[in-house]
């Protein structure tokens, strides 16, 4: 089968990719080529498995139909600018994280009009669709108020996904991944980057900033959490998803202490006293508005797994990054 | 202030139009100049007030900006095809159900661009963006999961009022009509036509036909409620409703028994001898997809009315359609 992944490049794409060239296959089925999609083409890797690196930015048109014109049959779409760029550049953010993949939802659609095509399309949501008055527990079936253009914009995806689904345009599935931590490579600019940063920078011997309370509750699972999300999506017996065909992933309710804990459990009070508490007014009133705990029996239901303590990140971590070697 | 009707030749338009004229005035501020748009231009009625008839398409690109190029004060935008139609032509229900919309707040949004301007936007939405699995009672909360393209579309257009509304380019507000009962006039092809016209057309001597079972529920509201809501809407204060800024308007859950037995108190046997029972397989399918009930605390908090029997929707009808002139 001809897989296509969109967004290849970021941090989720290219752990996917490294996944589906070990698997080889997607179920019972062999991948025998791989399309990477990216704004600026990704590095391919070298592999049995033929890859192909495209250049594509999906909010360019044309640009979609050309990306489905060779009738992939596994479509992973991971493309979106994040949060705060899509809050700062409004068009920027319409016309990626929404045209873009209308786009692509259209030239899927005008693909099945010559010839019977419907593609299973794995698309990643977030939880950000969700927001204030949030429950102790957010519930699949809850309203979107999303609070950011972002949220807005995954939300209308989401709806869009459930439409040509329904019409046989597309066998869609929606995943709202929790914060991914512990993020590997350098800090990056999102307002949630300090989750991942208190602990790989002390367990690199490098000091992080914390700017927000102990207390603070957050929704977490890890790269390798995300992965296999992913590649359960691409699996699954969509049909009894119905109408509702994105679901919230599973995820680790837990505090900033008890990511500290954890931190300390591997790596000493050396690793933890590198977290510099700096409180950050703007950081922490972002982060109060963030949901807490997600309620997704659902998900669970359907076989999606993730990590149920701290001390699962942290090892996830310093399995895949630091190959096992825990500093200390 | 000027006011913009978009959509101003259908039933609710025309009924809007004549109860702002009637009125002269929205809140305290005097009406002095009213935009009559549709996709014909509609007749204009002689009033003191100037009333301006535009033929406009807002599905043609430009044509939105057109119609706020003037800077109305206050939007109604109640044009839309119905769902039957949505359903049967994808691209022409996303081309005027969508597009049509976020072409509108774009248009609002660049003309703010230049000089301040945050126009109050009423939208006509639809609890047809409620799907299965419903409640008993579905809360105003309750995550939207559209069984048609037209309730997608509709959804999605929420979604944009209210990011429009939070980035501060527009001051939306949208209501969620029940469905309306009795329409004036002739038979239309929507598959709810039947609910208006087990009333209507008795009341007129005329048979009607009944193709679904007396114990089917449904919500209604009378076409005046409707404008009321429409008028109420405009004047609110949005403040309070956050980024939820789209609400379910109140109506009469009621079944097709007690809707007959409304008939008969007010026609007698003679108008209800006129119903005549015929199944219809596939209406009666639509129709059990369907919501029944509400719980619309939210809007009645926030001042919005409407009918509690069905004696006062019959009444209705009877004395704005028929000059109070009951038959028999």
């Amino acid at each position: 089968m001809h897989v296509l992944i969109i967004g290849a490049a970021g941090m989720v794409g290219r752990k996917l990719t490294a996944a589906l060239l070990e698997a080889g296959a997607i179920g019972e089925e062999q991948i025998d080529r791989l399309t990477l999609a990216d704004v600026m083409a990704p590095e391919p890797p070298l592999h049995r498995i033929p890859t192909v690196p495209v250049a594509a930015d999906l909010s360019i048109p044309g640009v979609a139909t050309q990306l489905v014109a060779e009738r992939p049959d596994l479509i992973f779409h991971l493309a979106a600018i994040v949060s705060g760029e899509a809050e700062a550049d409004f068009d920027k953010g319409y016309a990626i994280n929404l045209d873009g993949t209308r786009d692509l939802l259209e030239a899927i659609r005008r693909q099945g009009a010559n010839a019977p095509y419907c593609p299973r399309l794995v698309f990643t949501s977030s939880i950000a669709v969700f927001g204030e008055p949030l429950p102790p527990a957010i519930p699949d079936d809850m309203a979107h108020t999303p609070l950011t253009s972002y949220g807005t914009q995954k939300a209308i995806c989401e709806l869009l996904l459930a439409d040509y689904s329904r019409r046989g345009f597309v066998d869609g599935i929606g995943i709202r991944l929790p914060t991914i931590v512990v993020r590997p490579g350098k800090p990056n600019k999102a307002a949630s980057g300090f989750f991942s940063g208190i602990i790989r920078e002390p367990l690199n011997g490098m000091e992080a900033v914390l700017p927000v309370e102990d207390s603070v509750r957050h929704w977490f699972a890890s790269p390798r959490a995300a992965i296999g999300f992913l590649l359960h999506a691409a699996t699954l017996d969509t049909a009894p998803l119905g109408q509702r065909r994105t679901l919230t992933m599973p995820g680790l309710s837990a505090t900033i202490a008890e990511e500290v804990a954890a931190l300390e459990r591997f790596g000493g009070s050396a690793a933890t006293r590198l977290i510099r508490r700096e409180p950050d007014e703007t950081i922490a009133r972002i982060v109060a508005g963030w949901p807490q705990n997600f309620d997704t029996r659902r998900a669970l239901e359907l076989g999606f797994l993730a990590e149920t303590s701290f001390d699962d990140i942290v090892r996830a971590y310093i399995e895949d990054e630091l190959d096992g070697n825990r500093p200390g």
